[in-house]
This record gives C-alpha cells, structure tokens and sequence, in this order.
C-alpha cells in the first residue's frame, strides 16, 4: 500500500504547494485508489503521477472547504470524458451532494459511470470493504471536518509446520483447514485444533487520516495505536494562538496527537503558504522534538506504507 | 493592451495544455485585468504569471462547460484571501449565479470584496467603460455561448499644428479646443473648426472573443474588421464532421470566420488534448492555408495587441 500527496498546502495554492489532495494506493488489490479531499488542480497532480482517474473508486472528502473540494467536479467530469465506467462512491460531510448536483448539472456535466454520494451523518464505521474498513470521527473545525480511519483486518499468523510434521502430520489439504483456525479429525482418530497451530495473528495496518482541526481528543481516539497518521499543521509551534482561532494545529499539536495516541508514524500535511521550502526543516525540528518519527509531506512524495509481521 | 493566455486546451488538461482561460490586460489603465473564461486551475496559471488577481476587476464567462467555469471559486476565493478588496464584475450565461452562489455558500467561502454577477440574457451591449465597451453575440454550441467584442472608442487624429502656424494662430490654450472638435473664435473675429483642422481619427482596437461554437455567422458578424479574433479549433480539418457533431470548429473553420470577418489576425485556442505538441505545425499551417495571418496560441502566451494609427 502506498499514500501518494498530491497536495499539501492550506487555504490557497502557492508555487510550491497545491491545496490539499491524497490518495492510498492498494498495491496488491488491483491497484485501486482511494482519495482523500480534491482541491482544485487535485487532477492536474494527478497527470503528472503514476495514478489514473479511473482507478479511482472511492473519494473522501474531510470538509466542505474549497481548498478541499473545488478539485472535485473537474476531477469527476475528466474520469468520465477518458472513459473511466466502473462506479464510484463518493463520501463527505452533509452538503457535499448538493454541491456536487449543483455544480454537474449547471455544467452539463454527464459522468458515464454511476456516481453514489454518501453523507457522513454520524460517527462510525462507514465503509467494510474486506480486508479494510474505514470510521470516521469528527473533529474539531468551526464546521464538519471529519477524520478517517482505515483499517485492515488482522491477519491469521503462519502455520506452525514444523511442529506438525514433528506430530506425523503430512502436508496435504488439512493444513487449509488448519491455517483457516478449524478443527480437523485425523484418519488415525486424534483432533487437531487449527487455533493452536498457528502462530500470532499479523495486525493489519491502521492508518489516521485527519481534516483539518484543532489538536482534539477526537484525533488523538482516530489516531489510537496507528501506523500511520497524516494530520494538518497549519501554523509553526510560535502560531499556537492563530491555529486556534482559524481552528487549525500546529506543528508541536499535530506531533503531540500522534504521541499521545501511541501511533508509529507522522506524516504532516496542510503547511500554509506562508512558510516556504527553506521553512520546512524549521517546521520538522518542531514536530520532530514531540514525536521522532515525524515527516513533512511534498506534493510529489510517495510513502510506501509496508505490511506488518 | 496584451493578451495573455492561461489555458488553451478543450475539455481535459493534458501535460502541454490547461482548460480555458486568457485575460486581457491594459497596460495603460492601471494594469486592470479582464479575464474570458475560468477552467479549472487557472489561479495556478496566473500565479506563475505577472498578473495578479486584485488586478482582475471584470470576468466574461462565454458558456458553463466545466472547463472553462471550475476554476472560477477557487479563484474567486483566493482573490479574497489575498486580500483583493476591490470590486469584481462577473459577466456569464444564466446559470452562472446559481453556480457561483451554491459553490460559495457550499463551501463556506466568504469574500471580502463586492461581487455583481451580470448574467447575459439577449445579445448586444453590456458593458460601457470608457473607452471600451463590451458587445455579446450569442454562437452556436448546443447550449448558450456567447462570443464577446471588445471595442476600443475611436481616437480623434492629430491637431494639424503646421497648419495652424500658417495660418497665423499661435500654439495656447486655444489648441485644446480645436482637438477637442469644438468651434473657436479668435481675437481677429476669424471662427475656426476643430474639425477640419485634425488628421483622420485613429480607430480604436476590435477584439473578439469567441466562446466554444461550431463555424457560425454570428462568429463572423463579432469578427467584422476586428484586429484581433480569438477563436476555438478544437479539431483539426480532417475531423470536420466530429467537430459539427460536437458543436465546435476545425482549424480551417475558424480561418475562415477571420477571412469572411475581414479581420487583421487571428489566434486559435481551444486545441483538443488528441494533437500534441509535433502536431501544432499541420494544425497552423491548416489554418494558414485559409488565413495567413494567423497564430496558435500556448498555455504561456502573451500578445501585444498594438494601438492603432
């Protein structure tokens, strides 16, 4: 699975930062994409990387701000006009399906594939689509801005082989059956518990998406234990006041939700264009002296985000 | 006064061209700046350019397709959040309040400048702004698309001042009302009239800017002895028959608006994203063929559009 940015800028885009748009690619299931948020020119990164249109079958949308929508509707149309058919499902905050109906139908805008939009009307599970599952929580934003939260389901550990073979018991289609957890009854009478021969479960990935916000007790639950957490920084540590009343983080916040959420990994996203690229180590050095394992986002970074063992 | 062009592209952006957009700029008004189209990320554009957008007072849309209107809120955003407190004027088809309304109010997207959208109902004069003034006629796209002429108010000529010396009437005060037409009595009880003491006035400058249309004669009518005609190829000659169906014009069509227009010059826009870069030489040279004096414009391009003498 990889997170492809494709903007990590806040409010506007500046030349070196577009406004906000990221996507989680799943490697090994086809090579579909999710996206996170679509700001304007969302599309236009989206030509200049390895990703095509019509892999993508499902988009979240965080907020309703424009720096995370206004990319959408041409996003959309372009999928359709290069001959993207397979469906795709659409999930954002109540609002976002007036928007979109809105907008495609003054622009006369018909998509050849079907179009599902799903408002978030609470928090929760929203999405099981095995192995993963995605919740939503909210968060702390002056309106709705949701977190997300991806999850992979727990992986059955390997089968203990060795010590089956040590028990006389051959390979064969019984070590299916066995490797699945299920009780198997040997030709020569004894019972094998499959539980019993394999060893700990692999935890799937957990990985924290968040709108933007306000440091939040919310983000920090959205955040609890993940491998991954991609959280906004707005504002420099120095700027606490003013990303409180913009409602936005900082950088010293953002690395605390991920400390205090006992995560493994930061990924910060959403820099206003108010810093510039000779910032950025400044920035990090903020975030980083809360919580090490800390990385700022460009718009052309790619993260490999590798299976647990 | 120049030309500059943001998107030259039709429907989708590609690696070489954006969707719609070009501004006119008046270099010797204050730089003010009228924009004709919006498609998406034509604030990137500009933001790689050296206009401004506090500088854009005025804004024509020629019809809603998506690609030239997606990039309208962003813009209209950002223009705000950089602090732009002046006035603008947004001129389109009806539809475009409804558009602008519910993608603004959608996103919560407060601007900190006066907004008036005009929507275009009939042909003919919508803007009279000394001395330029704004006439729409409406083309042929399938829904409304309007092209508009920009008309700069002729000049009187210059006051025949070797004349004046001949004839015994001294440079002063009295010079200003001759060039300004008017009847002077002299102290010698001689009456001159301004008028027949100038040169021929010098026309002003006529540009007309086509929305997307098939070949029409409203095309031709906006472009009579206009200096400069904008006008789409989305199609290559070949393609005559797509191109009606599509409701647009081949490169030999839109030549042969600016001939049968009797213009000075034409630039093609709106270049389908199936011709690439090496396929810009037959598509000009297609045009040419019809009309010599002819350009294709790209995503960077800017023209001095020459006053007149």
């Amino acid at each position: 699975m990889e997170m492809h940015f494709f903007g990590t800028g806040a409010a506007v885009p500046s030349k070196e930062r577009n406004v906000t748009a990221l996507a989680l690619r799943f490697t090994q299931n086809g090579g579909n994409v999710w996206l996170f948020d679509c700001g304007e020119a969302t599309q236009h990164q989206i030509l200049r990387s390895t990703i095509t249109l019509s892999k993508i079958d499902r988009i979240f949308i965080t907020h309703l701000h424009g720096d995370h929508i206004f990319g959408l509707p041409g996003l959309l149309g372009s999928r359709s006009f290069q001959g993207g058919d397979k469906p795709l499902t659409l999930y954002g905050p109540p609002g976002i399906k007036r928007f979109v109906d809105a907008v495609l139908s003054t622009s006369g805008t018909h998509l050849r594939y079907p179009l599902e939009v799903i408002e978030i009307e609470e928090e929760g599970k929203i999405l099981e689509n095995s192995p993963f599952s995605v919740c939503v929580k909210k968060l702390e934003h002056g309106i709705d801005s949701f977190g997300f939260r991806v999850e992979e389901a727990d992986q059955p550990g390997p089968l203990k082989v060795e010590k089956l073979k040590e028990m006389g018991v051959s390979p064969g289609p019984l070590y299916r059956k066995l490797k699945e957890g299920k009780k198997v009854r040997l030709d020569d009478g004894r019972t094998l518990n499959g539980k019993e021969f394999r060893g700990h479960d692999i935890p799937g990935r957990k990985i924290a998406i968040h709108g933007d916000t306000r440091m939040s007790d919310s983000a920090i639950e959205l955040s609890r234990n993940a491998d991954l957490v991609v959280h906004e920084a707005t504002f420099s540590k120095e700027q606490e006041e003013l990303a409180y009343d913009y409602y936005h983080s900082t950088t010293e916040q953002a690395a605390s939700v991920a400390k205090k959420a006992n995560a493994k990994r930061l990924i910060i996203t959403h820099i206003s264009s108010r810093y510039q690229e000779e910032d950025v180590a400044r920035l990090l050095k903020e975030a980083k002296s809360v919580f090490e394992n800390t990385e700022i986002a460009s718009d052309d970074a790619i993260y490999e985000i590798p299976k647990n063992s």
